[in-house]
């Protein structure tokens, strides 16, 4: 039986990859790499180019919008493509960065690959979240903490839901709502210790931003952004 | 200035450490390695020890219980012999299983380094969870999802308004409370769509249970154990 692997890449740095995603990409007979523009710029390529060889290397364009059903048609349509090559080929790897389990394009894919009886194996990477963390020097989750990670949701209200219940709160997919959270870091400073946010964590142009000095802030993108709150409470939850 | 990196090292498998992580732990001139019983056993040792020389690795019993004062006392201990090496090395590699974020002893260690003013960086991991869901194949947040980090809690009740709340629970540090999340994922089927635990995730004697076939479990054992749920409901925190 074929297989493809579900590789994930880490989150940018391509030294952030590890030992098993290389062997794997390294013995698998075909690379799928999505690209998440039409202009053809992949992270995920960027990350291999030095490890592989580039004719096992076939670049996809996975739209990511909010229309549920083009989403769909389109990715009937990669699908058929994909089981194609998987078909054609004895191992096949489809790469994502950070980990495949983390808010993945891969899994739209997953979810229909399933109906055709292909073997998948996961291959663990860095979720960017991680690699944040540790650019921060902000531990996620101390001895009787906990964390959440979210979007960035549309209102405070739900955030402040959030902030009351956990010690940390991860968000990602900031984008243009990057405003609501600064207004909501300013307006509950009594309840937050920590607030950072990192765009393009490990990449070329990481810019570490702290949520707190609102008067200060130039954010230049917003674009693979994830801030980390740690809160002042303990949790209500959690009965402290 | 001298300077000691805060090393991640994966769940467990040594072919999941990053090639940073080996470059760093190659030049290093000390490595310290924390073991978690006086046995003498250390996984973190297992991961490193074919990628780097023997004589560069310092061993030390990094106490683990809830006694806050013998913790602290310890640990004053740990600290001034740490800083010892760090004074007497150019650079020297504190290692941890998994990422030094994510419930790390590390993080006692750096709290205290803090007052040293020693240069600390971060090198990510990748944490035993997202092993796990990678195991598992289930993807912990899909868009639109959230997911929530926890240890294992002392009763349904704090489990229950976590299940409200969120669509992935994963669920750490279970040890002794296995049977509390048994008799909560029996008594709350309507709201759970899958539950798993893996038990000693990508290292020799990893045990994947189905948590909802609960006539059938057999749990060997439940250190170094991480469930992870996912919920039906879609968390009214969310306003769905």
């Amino acid at each position: 039986m074929n297989k493809l692997y579900a590789v994930g890449l880490g989150p940018g740095d391509p030294e952030l990859i590890t030992l098993k995603a290389i062997k794997i990409l390294k013995n698998v007979d075909k690379i799928i790499v999505p690209e998440s523009n039409l202009k053809g710029r992949s992270l995920a390529n960027d990350i291999i180019i030095d490890y592989v060889d580039k004719y096992k290397i076939e670049t996809f364009y996975f739209p990511m919008n909010n229309n549920r059903m083009q989403l769909d048609e389109k990715y009937s349509n990669l699908v058929e493509k994909i089981v194609n090559i998987i078909n054609n080929n004895k191992t096949v790897a489809y790469v994502t960065i950070g980990d495949s389990t983390i808010y993945s394009t891969f899994n739209y894919l997953w979810l229909r690959l399933r109906k055709y009886n292909i073997e998948v194996e996961f291959i663990p990477g860095i979720p960017s979240f991680i690699a944040v963390s540790n650019l921060l020097h902000i531990p996620l989750t101390l001895k009787n903490e906990n964390l959440c990670l979210i979007e960035m949701p549309e209102n405070q209200e739900i955030l402040l839901k959030y902030i009351r219940l956990f010690n940390t709160i991860v968000i990602m997919k900031i984008y243009k709502r990057i405003q609501i959270l600064l207004d909501f870091i300013e307006d509950n400073k009594n309840l937050i210790e920590e607030a950072f946010m990192v765009e393009r964590a490990t990449l070329k142009g990481q810019n570490i931003v702290n949520l707190r000095q609102f008067d200060k802030i130039i954010c230049k993108q917003t674009y693979l952004s994830t801030a980390v709150i740690k809160t002042r409470n303990y949790g209500e939850i959690r009965g402290y």
